[in-house]
């Protein structure tokens, strides 16, 4: 009888060409499934919730594996980590993801269909340089950002609409742009002397459009140096043209950091 | 005519193997000059302070340039970061090294003769799981460590002693092995809920042995675990026999955190 398993699964998306399975590429659910399908004899498959780009992080993706590979779920993440992980004296090829928790999930549960919203956050150094040991989790901002010209700037983007300006070519034509972004929050993190700061944008929202947080944060960004105005943003959104909007930020500061299915805390406005 | 120049040099050693030059493996000296030569249009060779292994990282890694390379200093950090670094939009094969600073010394100065010492950080994730962003970082031990018992054994390795037992084939047989530990400090660090904690083992010494930072970590995480007396130290250490301490801690744990050269405030004890 098969089972319904939801994967919870981190992962540091340098190494990797995004989530999704590619013929000749490393892929996240490519090596899951490589994993699985090798614990079990027979070909398996995982459904994820968020298709992440080459470089971006994951700390909650989800995945559902519908298969009877007849482990239970209560040792599942032990035996995956295991594979992925190798022993902490050696280091393992796969190590750039854990199973973070395994639970089981009605017959009924769409891996998609169900979740509520997510979060994800973009993170910026903005200081004259990176340390080495940052480079991949940080977009390097050498020029002073205004944080409250941001502030100013991302009160546009809450809220219900059409979101088209935030699409990249790739996207999915032709189905709607209307999203619900609920919060957009921006905080800052003094670092040591001569470091500079990093700053965080939390984004949370129903749903997000191909490479919507990055467009946003290089929108957001552009007001932070003062080459648009925050009020731009207001025109930029109606316009619906993605050529009025930002730069798409670099895919190595962007994290999705959250999954809210139903009831389990999605923030209501 | 040759001028003297002083490298200061952070990298993350995840994806070299170690610093010093080899023919067929990447290395940080092997990019630093041979990014150096392209610069010049000549051979360019630099001398590093400290010889780290693969996977091991360095804040304050030096190299002295002896060379005419026709940039001057005040000019070559910036023109050597621009090579290495490449656009913040981009990301360049060798990001992994950044130069910090780039200073003119006088022609006596010797980059290795002139150290009066040097301190390594290794770090111990002290939890159940290592979250994948640390995973290059930490040297994960799942059993819970004592810390009183790690300090208590410490204090036999502070001191003047012959560090035999604390060397690695591979060192240079027939050389003193005779050693100053400056200070061995053991910090740590509460993570998050369920996340465990950081345990920080900073050595000061006026020299190391060939993996000596690695093997005392080894033999401290064993004196943690219950498995070795702390008074056990004294003998091991007498006996001069590396057969008598304890394992290598990986080597993404270490890093070289600083470089004292004379009157630069090595601690004195």
């Amino acid at each position: 009888m098969d089972k319904n398993v939801l994967l919870t699964i981190e992962y540091d998306g340098t190494r990797f060409s995004g989530w999704q399975r590619q013929p000749e590429a490393r892929t996240v659910q490519g090596v899951i499934e490589q994993m699985l399908s090798d614990l079990a004899g027979h070909k398996v498959t995982v459904d994820g919730v968020s298709r992440t780009d080459a470089g971006v992080h994951a700390k909650d993706q989800k995945a559902l594996l519908k298969d009877d590979i007849r482990i239970p779920a209560e040792n599942l993440a032990k035996v995956m980590n295991d594979r992925l992980q190798g022993r902490p004296e050696s280091r393992s090829e796969n190590d750039d993801i854990r199973i973070v928790r395994v639970e089981e999930v009605p017959a009924d549960f769409n891996v998609r269909h169900d979740v509520a919203g997510k979060t994800y956050r973009y993170s910026i150094r903005n200081a004259d340089t990176m340390p080495v040991f940052d480079r991949n989790y940080r977009y390097l901002v050498r020029q002073p950002l205004d944080l409250e010209r941001m502030r100013a700037a991302a009160e546009y983007v809450i809220g219900t609409h059409d979101f088209s300006c935030f699409q990249a070519a790739g996207g999915e034509p032709g189905k709607t742009a209307v999203r619900t972004v609920k919060s957009l929050r921006i905080t800052e993190e003094t670092l040591g002397q001569g470091e500079g700061r990093d700053i965080y944008i939390d984004v949370t929202g129903d749903g997000f459009l191909y490479n919507m947080v990055r467009i946003i944060t290089g929108t957001l960004v552009e007001a932070g140096l003062g080459k648009r105005e925050p009020e731009d943003l207001k025109r930029i959104i109606e316009s619906g043209d993605r050529q009025e909007a930002g730069h798409t930020a670099p895919p190595q500061g962007l994290c999705l950091v959250k999954v809210y299915y139903d009831g389990e805390g999605f923030p209501d406005m």
